[in-house]
C-alpha cells in the first residue's frame, strides 16, 4: 500500500508534523507488523523524527541549520538562489523508515514525524508513505 | 519478524555497537535476502553506520557533533537542558536500512551498526529491528 | 531481488549519479509498488538524494562538508588519515529508501540518487539495491 500525503507550507523554513497522517495510513493498511517508509519528494525538503512537546526543538532545528548552512554563498545560488535549501535537505535526508508495531508506528512518546520545508512557502509538497508487511 | 534490542548506556554522549545483536536477529529470521530496518526509539538517540577498528572514529563523531552543535544555547534548553541532544539525533537520523545478503547483514568489512546516545546515561534504550524478505 | 552496483571513483571527494542504474534494477524487478533500498558499502561513502540540473549542488555539497568537517584534525587520522571521510559518511548516512511507484522510483523531477565518495579515488565501490514489494 502506498499513499501520498500532500501539504501546503507557509514558511521559508519550517517543520510540519505529519504523524497523524502516517498513523491513519498505517491503520488503513491493516498491517500489524512491518515498516512504514516516509519519503519527501522535492530536493529542498526532508524527513526528520523529532520531539513535538512544543515548538522549541522545531525552532532550534531551523536555527542550527541556518548557522551551519548560511544562504547566499553557494555556487548553485547563481541559478535559483536556494543552494542552502538543497544542502539542508541533503544533510537531513529524504527518507526515514519507521517500524509498524501492533498496527501503529513504533515511535516513542516524544517522537513525531516531520516534513522539513527549506524552500517555502509552497502550494503543494508531497510525502510518499509506503507500507510493507514483515516476513 | 520484529525484535527490540534493549541497551543500558553509561555516558552522556557515546556510540554503542549493536552489530552482534542485529546479526543474531537476522540469523533467527531465516531470511536469505531482504532488509533489516534498525530504528532508535527516543528523540535523543540515533543510528549510525560507522567503522569499529578501535574507539577513534567513535570519539571523533562525539567531538564533531559537540563542535557543530554546542550545548546550552538552544530555546529547548529552558525546558530540560537537552536541546543539543535532540538536534544531534535529528541530524544523524533515527533509522538506517541495511541489506540482508545470504542470511547476514550486507555490511562491508569496516562497517558496524551503532546506537548513538546523546542524552545519557540511560537505564534503557530501545532499538527496533524489523526484518523484511525481498520479492 | 537484490543487485549490487559497482562504481569506479576518480576523485577524493565527489558525488556520482546512480539514478539510471537504480531505474534499470527496479524495471527488471517487475515490482509495480514497493521500496528500493539503496545502501553504500564502505564506511567512507554515503547515499544522498539531490538535484542534478548541473554540477553546482554537487560542488556545494563537497564544499559544505569540507567546511564543517575539515581534514587532518581527528583522532582517527593517526591510523589512516581519513577521519574526515568517516565523519562525512556518518553524517550523510549509508542508506536511503526510495518508493517504487508504477515500476519506477518515486523521485520528483529534480531528485537524483547519488553515491558520495569521501575517500577516493577507489577502483571499486559497491552499492547494494534491494527491492521489496508492498503489501
Amino acid at each position: 500500500m502506498q499513499t501520498t500525503i500532500t501539504l501546503k507550507t507557509d514558511k521559508q523554513n519550517g517543520l510540519y508534523d505529519i504523524t497523524a497522517e502516517v498513523v491513519s495510513i498505517i491503520s488503513q493498511s491493516n498491517v500489524k507488523t512491518g515498516l512504514a517508509s516516509v519519503y519527501a519528494r522535492g530536493s529542498t525538503g526532508a524527513i526528520m523524527i523529532q520531539e513535538n512537546w512544543d515548538k522549541s526543538v522545531q525552532n532550534d532545528v531551523i536555527k542550527l541549520l541556518r548557522k551551519l548552512i548560511p544562504s547566499g554563498v553557494w555556487e548553485h545560488d547563481c541559478q535559483d538562489s536556494n543552494g542552502d535549501a538543497h544542502l539542508k535537505a541533503g544533510i537531513v535526508g529524504a527518507s526515514e523508515t519507521i517500524p509498524i508495531t501492533d498496527f501503529k508506528p513504533g515511535l516513542s512518546t516524544w517522537q513525531n514525524i516531520f516534513f522539513c520545508e527549506f524552500d517555502g512557502p509552497r502550494e503543494k509538497r508531497e510525502i510518499v508513505v509506503t507500507i510493507i508487511e514483515d516476513k
